[in-house]
């Protein structure tokens, strides 16, 4: 696979789930990907590995572990469900800190990535301005820190287009002066399926990659170049309309064929078409009138701040043994 | 046509421009319809009238004028470009007061209808944020105010999810109190072509009609309800997802027509389906799993921003003769 | 007492609390006026009532029921407290309609008087903004409204400068379309003192009057011009200048009193000068050069927010049975 | 003077000219300032230098360049007021650019100090919003920058308590990876007078030092710190309720003096404490309840809204010569 190929995937979709789902044939597992799923009470948890460079390549994402947590029944807005998913969410993440090695007095950064301006983008920024704050009570009078509770920052860095400077470049420089033991890099995603935006949370141990999120990072902010483990959280906000367009001929398909045992002389060949070569049939009709836009809910506004809540109310329990993951909430803003 | 394909419409597109272009069969003209475009620089205005019931029935839309403005290149955020379109809707608007019989010293009520808190449903209290308001002035100290004004309201009645009272109730509450000679209400419309999202204003005199909008109002804002002569003036902000697959569908077919001479074996009967029967089938695939969303490129605060500075200036010059349409600008906050 | 001396005092403050202070003289009870204090656990609590007419010029207020609740610690934004107040404030809203005969089933608007865009004066709009709003399921769907609610409706009418509209007309016209049996005012006041500052909520039946709160308004919202019971419910959130510093000379005579056992040669004649004489006097020097500013705190927008989040979510279970005092906050956005 | 005392300075104005008219004594020059005061239609500008240990000793200010601008007017909020202070501004700034040896070349990084969320404080940020952000065309496109601009970068670290890192850390570290050759920061100030809150901007090359500002830095952002030049801009925003006291009671003295010749038996005393003396009275009396808090006109959100465009679009005037200082607005949003 290419390194444009590659782009192109990322430019796609940045869940792990949805790379594997697309590169998967019938009846067929993927070398060098190994994958466990948990359902319970509308929570999907999916745990996948990409431990070789020949699955890596096949979908097309780094080596390293993933955890993806899906709800589709999030846009409801039921607020008992929130509840649960942060729970759920602070549990798997706590596990995945100690699964990846980090201990539980790792020193933490937080960073928000994305543009406070743009609505689908502001994923990052929200959540900082929700997690709890404690490395400078720290620094200041350890003596007077209870006992629960580890030093952690968190910084918004902008996008380059409001400030000039690559994030990853200010996030670097925060880095080496703040000397954090582990960054957590919260961004926003694309991803192919309208069904999964805003109601799934990927946690990753590669960091933040260049190309990913909706800002299209230019240099990424990863173990290798900050100096510190990094793990990423992302939750798809965005999905280019090509891909809904895309998504919505193979749901047509299958329709068909449930309903009148073929897609024959219905669609054509359009079933037949490999999926990527489709995509590019109909990035080809959409881009030259300016149709491929990324494209977001109405409802973004509260569907991103609820999500900002669950994110920061998790991470405010995962990260501090103090607090009690089924009262985090309290603890944000 | 059926009450019931009416409401369908009215879901799909609030544009008389969109529903003319789909009720239109090639080489015919709609009986009861008469439409003139003008196109300069840039900016497409159309001027269209529904005459008869018989056209009304043909488009699904009420009898009256409606002109539309369609700026293609307005999602560049070109700042000069904005200027320009100011000015034109300020003329624009002005003449369509004058066409319609309203007296340049008519009192006027802006209304923004819409959700501050839904951000492609917020066009309508932004535009009232940034008007000029000058009742009061008139109300307190009519000897002072300088010749080339008017009296000019405005208000933002909120929706019913989050007031408890039908928008409607609440302005035709505020006419019998504040007694406006004229209403100009504005709102965030759906719109069939992503293409048209934020890049087209909509003037009408036909008021808002339920089911209409964003909100989907259940009570309507017309002359009828109010008493006075209502003028509505809509910006697309959403598409639905079934919407986008439907006009792309339609592309591809015109897009292999084109390179191959027909679209036969490639897209089979697809192209060959009726728009409202592939509209059908298209939603019967997406609605189920929660796909047909309305959506709205991500990009929407700035956009939404952008058309409310528009509107609010454009009104300022139409409204104002005192204030010269190269400058309203500077009026607004 | 003159029209314009109530003007004056109404100027300096809405608390009919100060008022009684400000007309107190040692050891003497003001005729027409009764009041009785309750004090626990930091939280003070005073029911004033305003018997006569005697009464009412005395002290510079309406005939009428006035509740006071003091918190001087919610300026620490301690979050236990704030809930402990929510509650308190509640039961005592809930006493308060029973006492001027409201019935239970009585269907309510609440009016969240002031201005978005100042935040001092945008308490009752953020209200407005976190109150349950019931009415349209009991219009739209009433035989599925759970047993414990009411029909609860808001509206935040904005102000005469930005809508060229006297507020008490909106109010006017949507109660005559809405027709609630109770009307809720909620309204920024001035303070006399700086510590009483979004630390004190004050609830009276005698509706908002001219020339009170923030804004000024120039009409009032009470029972006689609405038609229906008005309850007005009001927290200070800015001081004038002047009165900060009349009420320090105040405070440093008693400092000298209390540590010299006199006030003479230090302070001269200022602190036997009548209040309001050197109100006038502070004034006279502060108003030419434009210092008699209303200022307010400078973390005012977290108080406003805090205080906000106490009135909407004790307004939620005041009004609905089924709303449990102890987790209205659940309740709120 | 003793450090504490710099440090009480400090705490009560920010502003070197109101530190230099606290220490003068009527008639005497103080050694080691020397100062220039130029005034015109209604905008005063005092250039001011403290040249001497002696002269910081004397008013408690570092060894630099101070220019200030008041504009008392500026609060009435005429457009074509902040128009021309802008540009007066921008003037004014250049001049001082080139007067402390900064070539036209150089590469800025704006840094706006403050918490976004706490209005009085916002102004950094909100001119950090606001500015033209040049430098990643320098560094992605360098062949395709027009003359006439220079590298511009800007952040906005944030404050100690909702990142848990200091802001000088955040800054240093960025700085480390960005390499300007100026740091410009932007902070808003404590004053000694209601008059001077959001009428007056201070230009110091001295940097930010630490105490200074409204959010009470611990560590500085100076040259020395940084290894680049700094400039600090500083806008008054809010004043101690103790100086508003105190302010008064010397207004009122004279007062008195002029109308009745002498301030004796009326005022006592008072008039005859040494400054510091009668501060420290009333901060005795003002502090133990509570009372001496930081205050801001009611009015803040727009007077800090105003001063940042006019810092934003002054600085872009001035760092740019293709950006003309009379339109200088255009560029900002």
């Amino acid at each position: 696979m290419s390194e444009l190929d590659l782009q192109q995937y990322a430019v796609r979709t940045d869940l792990a789930l949805e790379a594997k789902e697309e590169a998967e044939r019938p009846g067929g597992a993927i070398p060098g990907i190994t994958s466990q799923v948990d359902e319970q009470d509308g929570i999907r948890i999916t745990r996948l590995a990409v431990d070789s460079e020949q699955g890596a390549a096949a979908i097309g994402k780094m080596i390293g572990h993933y955890v993806t947590l899906e709800v589709p029944e999030l846009r409801t807005q039921d607020t008992v469900l929130q509840n649960r998913v942060t729970e759920q969410f602070a549990r798997e993440f706590e596990a995945f800190l100690s699964r990846v090695g980090i201990s539980p007095e790792a020193k933490v950064l937080i960073v928000g990535l994305g543009n406070w301006n743009v609505t689908p983008d502001a994923l990052g920024p929200l959540v900082v301005e929700n997690v709890m704050i404690t490395r400078h009570f720290f620094e200041l009078m350890p003596d007077k820190v209870a006992p629960g509770y580890r030093p952690v920052s968190a910084v918004a860095p902008g996008v380059l287009g409001t400030t000039g400077i690559e994030s990853s470049e200010i996030v670097h420089g925060i880095v080496g002066q703040s000397k954090p033991d582990l960054i957590i890099a919260i961004d926003a995603l694309a991803s192919k399926a309208l069904e999964r935006v805003n109601t799934t949370i990927q946690i990753a141990d590669t960091g933040i990659h260049p190309g990913s999120g909706i800002g299209n990072k230019r240099i990424g902010i990863t173990r290798e170049i900050m100096g510190v483990p990094t793990i990423a959280i992302g939750v798809p906000t965005v999905v280019y309309a090509s891909t809904i367009v895309n998504g919505c001929i193979d749901m047509m398909a299958r329709h068909f064929e449930r309903h009148e045992g073929n897609t024959g002389p219905i669609m054509g060949m359009l079933p037949e078409l490999p999926e990527t070569e489709r995509l590019q049939l109909v990035k080809e009709v959409l881009q030259p009138i300016g149709h491929d836009l990324l494209v977001t809910p109405k409802e973004v506004d509260q569907f991103i701040e609820d999500m900002a809540n669950i994110i920061a109310s998790g991470l405010n329990a995962a990260l501090h043994g103090a607090v009690d993951p089924s009262n985090a909430g309290a603890y944000t803003h």
